[in-house]
């Protein structure tokens, strides 16, 4: 599997203490589900609940940083067990800012992964920014990762697998399930 | 990105003030979700929203003119910010028409991005005429340009960096959030 | 466009007088979406619409055969006109004989788009027999034409336009709309 | 048809007498549809459930073993009369245990079809293994049979007629519809 990260991005992986995660376009498809009565959807992907779990218990800590708010986005938090939800937060960079303080973190320590325009002056600052393979085209070519899958669609967990991987420790993971 | 645009798609859009877009098949994929209970839903695309927003900000008006009538399209215009909502309306080139007199412009001013032969009588007479990918195929054959993006995938996105580009603003838009 | 049809597809939808269409894995994606609070969806797609509303209007009839029973379908056939809507069926064969005698036509006279084996015997009679690009394997291989798309995505409005082509109404059809 | 398996495959699947398959990236294609209201939904597949009934009708056990709990699935289960359901089962591999002593069965008399790590350690002791084209990519390397459809969209009609084909029962079954 490591062949599919390359060597630049499994060294910015090293270090990181922190993942942080967009929604719409990242763990969703970006796809906005609008019924006549006014209700909302989204759809996340099972196997993405799977990378995040594991992150978190080899000591990786998750956060979304989302500029929407909803009550979806809490569920899904809550079940996976995320501690850093930061909802509504149109300066992703001010998010960001208050959230490495929060941890004692630098910027170095924390992977961003973002869909649009929007994403980027908080990515930007990161040491390794990734993007879905269906992200916005000018984002791609600033990324140090585009995955191989699209946003919703296993995205989220390839990039928990980078991050396994660039702390050796993706290889231990799988095995565990035998 | 402008490579991925033509001369001709280009230069059509240097004058365009105002951007109509259908739908359903052009905002969304095309599908009507239908629930027992009665309720239809929409699916539209995170990705688009940002476009059409930025097209606002620079002075290109955006309108729907749609055949169908749906709440869901309500909420989704006023969301974003879209003043020029016409629903219902079958007869599409009518609306057009009433539009440009409201607004006192020339249809070589308007782009008009539809999926569907219904769409032809308002489109045909429009300064720039796009289709998703995934359109009708006598409607592709007729069209200035095709976006790479399916409906509801990233093609109302794709139209709006395309006017954008055509009038010498996509990378300054881009670079500003650096 | 016709260019897409073969000869013998042609040459079979020129007598055609009725098109019988399944439901599910045809109008349908062959998805269920099923909902927590037991109700349940699916999705239809646009375009489809518009061919079968031109099939009516060419005084080719529309029919529906199903298997399943569900008011959403019921909704979509009374917002297209769609008069033969036969639910419930697991008998195909007999809903197909029922129907061609009430219509006095022969079975020859008849199109049927299906997507799995329990549409065969149905299907089999028929004069011409369509499947979408998705349906089962093995009737793929038995089928007159296989349209270039997948259920729920085209496949209905594509068979449409092969009654129409196989007719020589396609062209007039399309430009109608100029 | 069988062309489509390999002999490895085929000659696993003749010994089959129960047939357990994963919810969530198997049945359905893996997305977990959140409503605002707190509804969640799950899409399942029609032509999945034919290919379930003829595995019964050819008595060859069905169960789900899933470690999520949901009425969705206790409906879905329901409508094609799958008999052994078992949901909230983290510990696959026990459930996997209790299944086959009940059901006084050899694991080498079981396939069992999953798309992710959890699922391993139940999967790894049954004689067919089975995964959708796009399960874990681990997975997939452990797998006995990687099925050309993806979950939810026609991967468990597949491992059916994988089944079928390694019994010398799909042909017959196939052709009975004539």
């Amino acid at each position: 599997m490591s062949a599919l990260f390359s060597d630049r991005a499994l060294r910015r992986a090293g270090p990181i203490r922190l993942a942080v995660f967009d929604v719409d376009g990242v763990m969703t498809d970006g796809r906005l589900y609008y019924s006549e009565n006014g209700i909302e959807s989204k759809t996340f992907h099972t196997r993405d609940g799977l990378g995040l779990k594991a992150l978190m218990r080899h000591n990786i800590q998750v956060a979304i940083i989302t500029a929407r708010q909803s009550g979806i986005v809490s569920r899904r938090a809550g079940e996976l067990g995320i501690a850093h939800l930061m909802q509504g937060r149109e300066d992703k960079r001010q998010a960001l800012d208050e959230l490495l303080i929060e941890l004692g973190l630098e910027a170095e320590q924390a992977a961003y992964t973002g869909d649009d325009l929007v994403d980027w002056p908080a990515m930007s600052r990161c040491g390794l920014k990734c993007v879905p393979s269906d992200a916005n085209h000018w984002l791609i070519e600033q990324a140090d990762h585009v995955t191989a899958h699209g946003g919703g669609h296993g995205a989220v967990r390839e990039v928990c697998e980078l991050l396994l991987a660039g702390q050796d420790l993706l290889e231990a993971w799988q095995e565990s399930f035998r």
